[in-house]
């Protein structure tokens, strides 16, 4: 499933849903009373309901397109897509390519040498934003805002001090961040404030669940600026693998259905060009990775 | 008032309350349905409701303890406190002492000099633990895991780009949060893993509403280990005030009501004694802040 959550010019309120082929977007609360059943209202509390109510959804979704009921069935330029959740928490991982360790190494206040435990930060809900959805420059504040495309690792059931081997089975999905920072607000060298302001967390566009990606060590990432290549790796580079990172979280945080991992950033990223690039209002930033989709952001002034 | 969260030996679901004189709690649930009213059933809910819903729950709570309906009302002993609410973030502010800067620098890897601008860190909600609770020492992850009382303020009313003049609106009330790090657990400077670990952000007893505390600029901290003093200090010696912290926050990171700053911390923390002291299973920690009350917590080893 490519599950998301969208808005209709008719209501605010957000509505579960699920793209389909032909850019259409179910919508599981309505297939749901369409079938005489229900499900939960939102993303989050799916993922908390368990495998009965992924079955579930899945079941609704498993009748071909031309069964699905009228009010069921959106076109996709219909509706505006949202975050697809708010995660209670999203850690982020520092310095976890290679190549951007050492152009971080240049660029920014990093070490040159590879860390040897994952290098954990976190970015607050309020952060989070959805697909399409601007991304605030505030110039008054920063003149550093910069990029990173990074794997998002959706977390389906609680983790705590959960081994390596059986990281696999705590994860829902894996979706899409950009891990948005304004380099010049690090504040005594911690990153929250640089990386936890609001919008600072573009999400999405879909939560697509673990079933439907073959191998998430082996995906290309991409990220365009106004159209022009900036980043491009394969999550195979990464230097914490996902096992190793939700090992090491869960270690000593419990991770709960809805957290993100977001799972850190290859080379490309705006500080380590020469001479330094950053965003400036009315550029449009494109996160892609293989099998999940693009997650698109204008970035707006708002001072 | 000054507002709980309790379980009792027949119930694990939470229920709100608020402490009355005498050693005693109102359950403000039961005392709204004995009113013939209603009123949220948590703690973050009824902050989220507004000044209407708080001045309901004061007008129950005004009626002299006398015509408090029987079953609203319990002994303290009878009761298990848990954390106040579970905030959707904790900001933390490190280095926000003159002293606590000096000895951070001496025996941690930060600056000597006095930071410019607050240093923002931030804490999980699954980090959250309440009064009487246990700190985890997971020896095999720790060897210096250490305490730092602090004023906690908690969040009332959604604040973005807010004034210093205007700060003080947006404050619900005030509490006590143990900043507890595991200092050797720092990622490449980063703090999150230090500082946001299951347990690590014991908070309560109480929130004690805005209006019972003449002036959260002048209150006396003071934390104890097995009874000896080892932090004392006062916020009128605070580095950033709490109207410049909630004015730097929400410049650009929305807090909402329920959001908690844990303010910083004065000197006396383990890392910064000479040989340094860190916790270890066995010992009891208790924060005190004068006008709200005592945080008391067990380190258990948790291996």
């Amino acid at each position: 499933m490519r599950l998301v959550t969208f808005t209709t010019a008719t209501s605010a309120d957000p509505r579960l849903g699920a793209l389909l082929a032909g850019d259409r977007v179910a919508d599981l609360g309505a297939l749901a009373a369409a079938r005489g059943t229900e499900l939960p209202g939102d993303l989050r509390s799916l993922i908390a309901a368990g495998p009965v109510a992924h079955a579930a959804a899945r079941k609704l979704l498993a009748a071909s397109s031309a069964e699905l009921p009228d009010g069921a069935v959106r076109a996709l330029a219909d509706v505006t897509l949202q975050a697809p959740l708010r995660p209670g928490k999203v850690i982020g991982v520092g310095l976890n390519y290679v190549e951007h360790v050492e152009e971080s190494s240049r660029s920014l206040d990093t070490a040159k040498e590879l860390p040897d435990r994952p290098v954990l930060f976190s970015k607050p809900a309020t952060a989070v934003t959805g697909p399409g959805h601007p991304i605030l420059h505030n110039g008054n504040l920063t003149a550093q805002l910069d990029w990173e495309c990074e794997l998002a690792v959706v977390i389906g059931k609680t983790a705590f001090r959960v081994s390596e081997e059986d990281a696999w089975d705590h994860i829902f999905g894996y979706s899409i961040v950009n891990d948005i920072s304004a380099r010049d607000q690090r504040r005594s060298g911690q990153w929250f404030f640089s990386k936890g302001q609001d919008s600072y967390c573009p999400f999405g566009p879909a939560v697509v669940t673990a079933d439907e990606i073959e191998d998430p060590l082996d995906l290309d990432l991409h990220l365009a600026v106004n159209g022009r290549t900036k980043q491009k790796g394969n999550t195979r580079d990464m230097l914490f693998r996902i096992p190793r990172l939700i090992a090491d979280i869960s270690s000593g945080v419990t991770l709960e259905p809805g957290d993100v991992i977001a799972t850190g950033s290859p080379s490309g990223v705006g500080a380590g060009m020469n001479p330094p690039e950053f965003l400036r209002p009315g550029d449009i930033v494109e996160a892609t990775i293989a099998g999940i989709g693009t997650l698109s952001n204008p970035v707006v002034d708002a001072r």
